[in-house]
């Protein structure tokens, strides 16, 4: 085999009350990444055309990523990537982390599977830290993995699997756009003990939730005191569509990753349709065009086409 | 029925990672905790002559307790208690907690069990909250309810328990006093986001790995960049004796609620046992007397003797 091609999901990281630890994976959209092996050492990149990504590939994600497999792998030969873009950059649904995931996973297979999923964690990591200015994990480890994942620790990588129910997510994606880098200098650096230990107790609530199956008690524990009041401000109508999900029924919504895009966690595909529905007409007063997307969370991550 | 006889167990709180949220009920210690009716109203206390607790009901936990109890109940009547103190005051491991929750579980089977366990779990926050100065759960919930106990919110109260793996939990109880209003000073007002973060990081993967039995997983997760720093220099010896915990083989070890009591989570008992030799080995150059105490988590809280 010298060329394979993957299919690596969206994900939604920084999940309410788990800012920087805590992602899940989408079936749709995804991208879908090429690598072709070659004798000459070097990375060519033929990114997607539409977008107008570099094709240098040590300015593009998917190049830097598969540098540091190729470092990893000690193997001097060179790749040909080819991307198209299913996941807008700068959407804020791990659109970098997709084609660095998608890059590494397929490279894996055509050099024998020689990592572990959570080594290329690891690898697809330097992709994601060209892309946003810092080294995090929430998104590559659920496009790798899938499903919801938490991240105990990015450095030394310790990341966890959790047990979920079936869950759907609805997401509104205006079509602004917001800079990882911008969104993250806006936080606060201290917080008050107490903000931290209302967040820390809904986090652990979450995930008992997730593993038990609780939905109410997920819906109580999506709440966020710290990143949400910080960040809301960068996302027009925000307030507004959180609140028309909530009415329609959702298990809980808010910012994915740094935003633009907002999500909501739904117990059917019923009710993402509802909820989809709901906030796009909270949204609808703007002027702001935007894309919506519907799908279950996603059990596998990358995948092979 | 007008006289009961219950044991409510010593609790661990505040356990690592899951300051003010997370808690888990010991089957040993425990308080015995006897409750009478009367029909002419007020409580009258003969608590434990060996500590010299207040016979003032408005001063004594349980009697606080108990009286929010009968204003909760629309009870007219009186209640007439006993305690016999298996655990001693200050010790920091649930000592107020367990005379409360004694005082009003005894009091709900002599009143035909009016109220359901979260209930219970309320009103026996107000003796907490005479005992401490501050209104928390997390004694107070895995006394009542046993195992451990994720606190998700206090007010208004919303208490999750946890699935878990048979554990056992080994304690060393240096014969000092730390004052909780005290050591709750000590802790910083504002935390850097980042140690925030790492926390919930933690306590997320804590819950994660009760719920699958990961017991690596729990171990790695049981750090604490916040309180311990904080208060671990009012426990003399604190380090070290969490060093020879953690080189006996222990899961994990810290501070039993606002100390002075240390706490270290074993696999098995046999764990248990080298653990709190460990422990109390590297506690012997102190000049400080200590008691100790081993004990399987306990599934069921306070119960009929």
């Amino acid at each position: 085999m010298s060329s394979v091609t993957v299919r690596a999901p969206a994900t939604v990281s920084n999940v309410v009350c788990g800012f920087d630890c805590l992602g899940f994976a989408l079936t749709e959209p995804f991208d879908e990444v090429t690598v072709s092996l070659r004798s000459q050492p070097g990375i060519s990149i033929e990114p997607d055309a539409i977008f107008g990504l570099p094709t240098d590939p040590t300015e593009n994600v998917a190049g830097v990523a598969l540098a540091a497999f190729a470092r990893a792998a000690g193997y001097d030969g060179g790749f040909e990537v080819t991307i198209r873009k299913g996941i807008k950059p700068g959407s804020g649904i791990g659109s970098s982390a997709a084609s660095s995931c998608g890059a590494v996973f397929a490279a894996n297979i055509l050099l024998d599977q020689r990592f572990a999923p959570d080594e290329l964690i690891g690898i697809a990591m330097s992709g994601e830290e060209r892309a946003s200015g810092s080294k995090h994990a929430d998104n590559v480890a659920p496009c790798i993995m899938g499903g919801f994942v938490l991240v105990r620790s990015a450095d030394p990588l310790d990341v966890v699997r959790l047990e979920h129910p079936p869950l759907w997510a609805a997401l509104l994606h205006p079509q602004i756009e917001i800079r990882t880098a911008e969104a993250r200098a806006m936080l606060p650096t201290q917080v008050p003990l107490a903000d931290a230990v209302r967040n820390w107790s809904n986090l652990g609530a979450f995930v008992a939730a997730l593993a038990s199956g609780d939905l109410e008690l997920l819906s109580r524990s999506m709440e966020d005191c710290i990143i949400e009041p910080a960040r809301k401000r960068l996302i027009p109508g925000f307030d507004k569509v959180v609140a028309a999900a909530r009415s329609a029924g959702t298990i809980g919504a808010g910012i994915s990753g740094s935003g633009p895009s907002m999500f909501a966690l739904c117990a059917s595909e019923y009710d993402a349709h509802r909820t989809v529905a709901a906030m796009l007409e909270a949204f609808g007063e703007s002027n702001i065009e935007v894309n919506t997307y519907l799908s279950p969370i996603d059990p596998e991550g990358v995948r092979i086409l």
